[in-house]
């Protein structure tokens, strides 16, 4: 379809390249570069009047850069006279600013979607938000893809022997929920409380872990924290083996000595953040989206429901 | 006045303390913090409710983390309930992308305006705009502040003999014009002309420099090599020394080495972008936008007029 194109920035291009080739088609012509002051510029090499844009684009470290690289890319898009400008943002980067925890604080999230909307998007597809409110920071169609179907069928394929689901916190419990009926598991919760102020957490564990193989589930991976406590916690309890996964492998700061040298057997995550060669471990697994994407873009062009594509 | 606040973000910390102790008042406190995968955080610190909240920033190199620092920031006080939110951006970046000039471009400074509007913020009050037809891009009052009245300021203490006011390019001459008009002195005009393509560009001078000081002046100085050839063509042709002057001291790439290596005696910027101690050499002279600033800030705040300030 020559009114359907791909097109991607800086921050997924291999992605951006499957993606196209599932879909059949080449990635859109366009020049992304920087003046020697830094300031971005986007020059789209190709006609795009009339037709249906999908720009791929993971709002993921150095963040900033690549959200401006996208606002641009929009602006640029809306004024060459595209028809829909469909952005799709594998990783949606400050979605943990999501409402005013303390006084005085600001919702990042939501203004991130109120900019990609004065940019012209007009619809975003993603995976996996920290909170799935966030679609209704948007006023245009949001198509959520869940990143567990991809996890879970590698947990699936691999044979895990009386496995448990796991969720790290309280607020991942519908995630785990989610994974336990794909692969027919109980779920159990770590269950974190502070005594007392000024107290170090006590790591309580809901659920019968025993002897069992733990897959703990959580959205993002970041400074892997919580997860490498919660593993060495679960071992501690009496459970056999511990495997990990998340959708999104942020992986800053201390994040790949903490699960080299945890009680982790493996970490599984996808390619919605790509990883820098400093990040690829052995211990980490790393898993296309790019067959999920295609097939919901594919789905979205052709007008046809991609709701099962979130279970 | 309690109702009056004055913010800093991290482009222009040692103006914006500056601008505060002019109008007699103390910095608001607020954190701006980077968490460990590059998301700005920030927290203020102190009520505003019910304020006319200023917040300095200039949107220079690294400039998508300085915009996205402001717009945060915009977001935040209008979720504190700020009564007015007055964004002060002494150098206001990405100005240089205000139009088409190919197909298929996006107009960059537009969409900035746009995203700090939806943001919140309700004034603009910033210094030399690339090009003023930016100030129509905004649907909130602008007020522009001129640098040239610094500048001229500058050089009639300096006291310079027989000057003459040169316009690197014709897009220039209004402003060389205005400097021309407070020196009470002549201008001229380098006029570059391609004869053909693929051949190098001729620079004629129009007007007459023989003998006298010029003083070279623009806008935005970036890699500074319009300003330098400009320089030294004016010395090839007969001028006697040659001074430079510029609001903006972007300063990028072979800029201070260029400026080092020219025809030039001295370049005048001012701060409205700080210097790293780099490009601190003798040959720059930096002066202070603060006392404008400030009064712009006293004189909308008291709801006087500042057209003044302009002349
Ligand atoms: N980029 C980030 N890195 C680390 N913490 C963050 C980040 N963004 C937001 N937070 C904090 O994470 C908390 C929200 O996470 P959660 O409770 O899991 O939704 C808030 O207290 C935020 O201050
Ligand atoms: N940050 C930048 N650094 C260098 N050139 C730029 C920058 N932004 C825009 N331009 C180019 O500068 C030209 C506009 O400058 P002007 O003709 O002086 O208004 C356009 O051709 C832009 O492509």
């Amino acid at each position: 379809d020559p009114f359907l194109k791909v097109f991607t920035l800086n921050s997924n291009p291999d992605l951006a390249q499957e993606i196209a080739e599932n879909i059949g088609t080449e990635l859109g012509k366009c020049s992304v570069k920087t003046f020697s002051d830094g300031e971005i510029q986007i020059n789209i090499e190709e006609s795009i009047r009339g037709c249906d844009v999908y720009v791929i684009q993971s709002t993921s470290d150095p963040v900033n850069d690549h959200l401006m690289e996208l606002l641009i890319m929009i602006d640029a898009l809306k004024r060459a006279s595209a028809k829909t400008i469909n952005v799709v943002i594998p990783y949606y980067g400050y979605a943990r600013q999501d409402r005013k925890a303390r006084s005085r604080e600001p919702i990042t999230s939501k203004l991130v979607a109120n900019l990609l909307m004065t940019a012209g998007a007009t619809r975003l597809i993603t995976l996996d938000l920290h909170a799935p409110q966030i679609q209704g920071f948007f006023d245009v169609p949001v198509d959520q893809l869940l990143g567990v179907t991809i996890l879970s069928e590698y947990f699936s394929k691999k044979g895990i022997d009386d496995p448990v689901i796991v969720s790290p916190d309280h607020g991942g419990v519908t995630r785990a929920r989610k994974m336990a009926d794909l692969l027919k598991a109980p779920i159990a919760i770590i269950d974190k409380r502070r005594p007392k102020p000024n107290v170090s957490e006590v790591m309580n564990i809901v659920g019968n872990i025993e002897g069992k193989t733990a897959i703990l589930v959580d959205d993002i991976v970041d400074t892997a924290g919580t997860i490498t406590l919660a593993a060495n916690a679960l071992v501690e309890n009496g459970a056999k083996e511990v495997y990990a996964c998340g959708t999104h492998p942020v992986l800053s700061g201390p994040a790949i000595e903490r699960v080299q040298n945890s009680k982790i057997k493996e970490l599984v995550v996808t390619n919605s953040i790509p990883l820098p060669e400093s990040k690829k471990i052995d211990k980490v697994t790393q898993l296309s989206v790019g067959p999920l994407i295609s097939e919901a873009i594919t789905r979205v062009h052709e007008l046809r429901s991609v709701s099962d594509l979130f279970e």
